[in-house]
C-alpha cells in the first residue's frame, strides 16, 4: 500500500469511528426536545406554585431538575446537521443558532447561571425570592427563543 | 333550583375544574418520556465514562440529572387513562402498572434512593464507587421495566 492511500485509508476509518461515537441526528433532536419538555413541565410546577399553594419541597425539586437539566452540557445535543430534522417532532432550532456560536454560549451561560441560582434560592423556600429569581430564568429562555427559536 | 340540582351542578363543576388542573392524558405521556429518555442519555454518558476515558465533571452531571429526575415527582405523569395513549410515541407502560400502586411504589423508592445515592457517589469522582452504583440504579430501572414495560 502506497503511503498516499494509507494516510486516506486512515483518515476513511477516522470518520467512521467518529461517526459512530457520535449520536445520530434524530437522536440528538430527540434527547434535546426530551430535555427542554421536561424543564418545560418543571417550569410549569413552579409557575403554578407561585400563582397557588406554595410547595416548598415541590418547588425545589422542580428547581433542581432546571438547574441538573441546564448543567448536562446540551451543547452536544446541537451537531452539525441538527439545524434541520424531525427527532420526536420537526425541531424549531432556527439556523442562525449555528451561525452564531459566541451568541449561543452567552445565553446558555445566562440560563445556567440563573437556574443554578434558582435551585439555590428554592432550597431556602421563600416564595417571594423564588419568584423573582424564576423571572431571571424565564427570561433567558426567552432571549434565547426570540434569537434562535421558531415561532410556533 | 332544587336541592338536587345544585348538588349534580355543584358536582359536575368540580369534574370540570378538577379536569382544568390535570394535565391531558396525551401531554402526561410526552412529559414521563422525555424525562426517561433524558435519563436514558445520561445513563449513556455514565456507561461511556466506565468504559472509556473517565471525565468525573461529566458523570458527576449526568448523575445529577438522573437524581433530580428521579425526585420530580414523576407519579403525576401516570394519570388514571394513561395505561393506553400516544405521548410522542405509543406508551409502553403495562396496565398491570396501575392494578399494582405498592409495587410501583417499591420500584420507584429504590430507584430514588439508588439514584440519590449515585448523585452523592459521582460528586466523589471515584470510578469504581461510581460503577458500582451505576450498576444497582440500573438494577432498579430493569427491576420495574421487567414487570411494568412492555418488550420491544
Amino acid at each position: 500500500m502506497k503511503l498516499k492511500h494509507l494516510v486516506i485509508a486512515t483518515a476513511a476509518l477516522s470518520v467512521s469511528l467518529g461517526a459512530l461515537a457520535q449520536m445520530k441526528v434524530e437522536d440528538a433532536i430527540k434527547v434535546r426536545q426530551a430535555g427542554y419538555r421536561y424543564m418545560g413541565w418543571n417550569m410549569g410546577k413552579i409557575d403554578a406554585n407561585l400563582k397557588g399553594e406554595f410547595k416548598a419541597d415541590e418547588v425545589k425539586a422542580a428547581a433542581n431538575v432546571i438547574a441538573a437539566i441546564a448543567n448536562s452540557g446540551m451543547g452536544a445535543l446541537y451537531p452539525a446537521g441538527s439545524d434541520k430534522g424531525v427527532g420526536f417532532h420537526e425541531t424549531a432550532v432556527k439556523p442562525e443558532f449555528f451561525q452564531n456560536m459566541p451568541k449561543v454560549g452567552e445565553h446558555a451561560r445566562a440560563f445556567n447561571k440563573e437556574a443554578n441560582e434558582l435551585a439555590k434560592v428554592a432550597g431556602g423556600g421563600d416564595k417571594d425570592a423564588v419568584k423573582a429569581q424564576f423571572g431571571k430564568v424565564g427570561g433567558t429562555c426567552k432571549a434565547c427563543h426570540d434569537d434562535f427559536r421558531k415561532k410556533d
